[in-house]
């Protein structure tokens, strides 16, 4: 699967509500949604069997940054309060996982489905997009109209029962005068994960080349430019991939939820 | 068992650390421990077995306000990264329910201690009293030496999975001229609960009458001081009694886990 299987050209995508978003994903279009529906936040999803819940939910609690739950739905449960719709179809793309292994991507979970699975909506780095173009800091990936990049790390997650893994990063590269405004705007208006977790020396992270992400697509850093790294909400993934629970259901990357949640409402006052 | 069992004249509480707090407790010291071991962030307790701590946990982060998690033990564990110590000794006064009924306060739980309980630090709203007192916000039932006073309200959580119960709320009187300084603190410096639920008009939260409270003591509200009302994290305790797990060990109220971590840790930026 390309990152984008079908053209958006024409298509105000910013300008689409949530249920309009998500209508498309769910006839089959499948594309990033950075970008998409502005105003509302977007969700990383993790859908778990109920009995490793637990875990989960205390590995997030543990790894606040990278994991800053916005709801998570009752067990078998499709649609809630920041859902109104359905988990296994809304996502323009999934990824499912058996025993830790990607067995499958595609655009709709109906047939993976069991009235155990519990899911996790998991804020992303997205939300905090809108607040760096308000304050003019470019985002490289939206105006290339690819997938952010996103990285592993060296650096490790705080384990909760049979969950652990690394941290995983997404990648933005910002105009060194410009570095300040981007501390500026995360911590004056903060969001979840809005301030960055590093500025530059992606070596210092167990990063060695920029241009080959583990998730997503390489961006362009120009002169003149530092890369900045959020922690990422891709890194609950990758501890399901090092965790090996017998069935995982997350979002592929970028290919996000877009909830009915306003990004403001999960702004600090 | 009274408020205050042994006295403390003479004591200076606030500058004991945190190891020093707990071993006079672990000694045998029954008392409120507000404006003890100044700089360092107090926690309520609930400890509950093991298959039910998905519904906490859950329900915790579904109750933010009222249920700031600071730290979970891993099951039968009794210290941890924030407690040096042993949470079945630590606390001055415990109150132990079986069935949702209080069976016992005691100042020792090892006798009711199980290796499947999982010990779940809950942030308190002492943490932000020393800020309210930097900006010259009186805290009456410091100055008075007493307890906080709490309330159960009309309002309800929202419940998970087998937990449910009301927010319980406690209060601060705060002369009216003040009421804009604690905002404002609570905003710039914002802590977890550091912002009020409410100001004013206990009626609208179901509270008959602030002189009875329903845990800690009743302090006096003077000529201009309006009653200001802070989700509590005796909440917990609260939906415990409604939703009758078999076995839950929580803090007496007012009487905390004296923490090693410091209360800046859980401020903002």
């Amino acid at each position: 699967m390309t990152s984008t299987s079908r053209p958006t050209e024409g298509l105000d995508v910013a300008a689409l509500s949530p249920a309009q978003a998500r209508l498309r994903f769910r006839d089959g279009l499948v594309t990033p949604t950075a970008g998409w529906s502005r105003g509302f936040a977007q969700a990383n999803l993790l859908a778990l069997p109920r009995d490793l819940a637990y875990d989960f939910l205390l590995f997030t609690q543990r790894n606040p940054k990278p994991c800053p739950v916005l709801d998570v739905l009752d067990a078998g449960e499709v649609s809630g309060p920041i859902l109104d719709g359905d988990v296994r179809t809304d996502l323009p793309a999934y990824r499912v996982y058996v025993d830790g292994e990607l067995v499958e991507e595609t655009p709709d979970v109906r047939e993976w489905w069991r009235e155990d699975l519990v899911s996790f909506l998991v804020g992303c780095s997205f939300t905090f997009e809108a607040a760096l173009m308000e304050e003019g800091v470019p985002v490289r990936h939206v105006e290339q109209g690819v997938n952010v990049p996103m990285y592993r790390t060296s650096r490790r997650c705080r384990p909760a029962g049979s969950m652990s893994g690394p941290l995983v990063v997404s990648m933005r590269p910002v105009p060194a005068a410009q570095v300040a405004d981007v501390h500026r705007r995360a911590v004056h208006r903060g969001v979840a994960r809005g301030d960055p977790h590093r500025v530059g020396d992606p070596a210092a992270l167990g990063i060695d080349d920029l241009g080959t992400p583990d998730f997503g697509d390489a961006v362009e850093v120009r002169e003149g430019e530092v890369p900045v790294f959020w922690a990422c909400g891709v890194t609950p993934q990758a501890a399901v991939m090092e965790s090996r629970p017998p069935l995982a259901i997350s979002h592929a990357p970028g290919h996000m939820l877009v909830t009915d949640a306003r990004d403001s409402s999960y702004l600090q006052p």
